[in-house]
């Protein structure tokens, strides 16, 4: 028996677990989903990254469109702006489905991770999705322009401003998910997977919870990293603009991101074309394994996955473990 | 100037609403609407009869179903199937979004009474529109079954279950909303209508309000009524299975309706097929006129409308007043 936890923000994050999940077995996994871009919008809960995840695991996410359901319709939002009410977060009318459900559910006093199990097992699926945490914990985006939240930078305004710093709203009273610390606890576990996700954005939200980046830079089975970088470029979504805006040394690169989870990290995989980079990031003490990165196929995306269980291996060997 | 306050339940009472809306002048009518069938659902606040009558009015509803809005989709009722949640009510794509933006403003503290003239105004509508009342007043139907909330009785269980009462939960707290005590101190008034619409279901909920039966009943302008049975039958709905139910000495006919209405009306306006029943209904004391109500067409429905203001000004000529 094996267990494995993986730490999982929206798309990027979404492609590589429907690699694992078609590679492990349900009881085999642990995916802990980003809750900081959740918000409140038109008296929904909005919990976009784990949307995201059902969606792709349940076969039902738009692979055109990179975002939302497929087969979705827009009467909802187009009779909406006849009322002149705010439309800038495009809510499907399938999509709207599952917010209602969760409202609902939350408010009759059930928690995120409970209304998480229920709506993943009622799309039929089989692995276990988790919260990163049950508590209100918010990006907010500090920007030129001030602060703002998630949302509104990343819709609202299509990341068009300047990064300056990022903020976790709420975490200094955020606590793990009970599936999170489970499986921290699980005799099992052998090892934790950061998917190729924002590391700021989207991973970051869950290192913020008080305890946990430290319990992952000291836990004894293996912490490894997808770099969501390939060739200076992330396949999607603000990473490049932010990391370019943020001063690194290496801008915008797989070193960067293996130098930012340099403390909790035991391994990286990095794509082919950035071959080059693995001497700099094996000199910061990291177990580095070249591959394909680039997940366009299934074929690929569980490829990848034995990659990160084969790296997991090697490095467990290496200190015999597991 | 003359104004004129219209009592209204759902499809009948728009149906005669609408024509009323293309006869007379904006500034001249006043639509109360019943707020009896309203009921939280999935979080929302649900307004059957003013969606109704505001879809009627703003030309949105659709005539072949005969409730609901035109071009309307169902994903997301048929998403929340795959939930296994509630689908009892059928909530259309484009219909959400009214109770969406309703419940909003209602949630930010507005009345429905602001919350319904701003819908209303921004589906292009220029009549007022105004529910009966800004407070909590459900209609219960006591059957055989037990008590049910009114859409459990009619959407639910379809309107099988035997009627032995109806109960107006909340009705000794309700007060009449701003713009029906607006119309009703308006010097211009000079008549009331009741519409062709359920009686115990749509109109009762109304006059259960304290205070205002015998206001209508001690009211110098007249009050007339348009009867919504025609030949022994209703057009739509329960009203006819309920007045069998009700044991009343005139079964389901227009003196059932005009005796129930006997206290407040000086007029009733009945079906040609009910002229039979003229000489019983004006031995209550009240001005019978006879004529076409069955709304098949906007022309009927304009000229059922020409009736009741040519039977107000009879009743007004013949008491020297308007």
């Amino acid at each position: 028996m094996s267990h494995y936890l993986v730490i999982t923000g929206g798309v990027g994050g979404a492609k590589f677990a429907l690699g694992l999940s078609t590679t492990l077995p349900a009881s085999d996994v642990t995916f802990a989903v980003n809750t900081g871009d959740d918000f409140e919008h038109l008296g929904f809960h909005i919990s976009p990254d784990i949307d995201t995840l059902i969606y792709t695991l349940a076969g039902l996410n738009d692979t055109d469109r990179g975002w939302g359901r497929r087969e979705e319709s827009w009467n909802f939002l187009s009779t909406l702006r006849t009322l002149d009410e705010e439309t800038w977060f495009q809510l499907g009318d399938r999509d709207l489905a599952i917010h209602v459900y969760r409202t609902s559910l939350l408010t009759q006093g059930k928690t995120l991770s409970e209304v998480t199990d229920v709506i993943a097992k009622k799309l039929g699926i089989n692995h276990f999705l988790t919260p990163m945490t049950d508590q209100s914990l918010r990006t907010v985006v500090v920007t030129a322009d001030g602060k703002l939240p998630f949302q509104d930078y990343f819709v609202k305004y299509q990341s068009k401003p300047i990064v300056e710093a990022i903020e976790f709203s709420g975490s200094e009273l955020a606590r793990l998910s009970p599936g999170v610390s489970e499986a921290l606890a699980n005799d099992d576990l052998c090892g934790v997977i950061i998917c190729p996700s924002n590391p700021y954005l989207s991973i970051d939200p869950i290192l913020s919870i008080p305890g946990f980046r430290s319990l992952l830079s000291e836990i004894t089975v293996p912490v490894i990293a997808v770099s969501p970088i390939i060739g200076g470029k992330a396949i999607k979504g603000p990473t490049e603009k932010i990391m370019n805006e943020m001063d690194l040394e290496a801008g915008c690169s797989s070193l960067s991101v293996a130098r930012h989870y340099q403390d909790i990290l035991d391994g990286i995989i990095i794509d082919t074309v950035d071959t080059e980079q693995s001497e700099d990031i094996a000199a910061l003490g990291l177990e580095v394994s070249v591959g394909e990165t680039l997940m366009t196929s299934l074929q690929i995306k569980q490829d990848l996955a034995q990659h990160c269980l084969s790296l997991i291996e090697k490095i467990n060997r290496s200190i015999e473990r597991c």
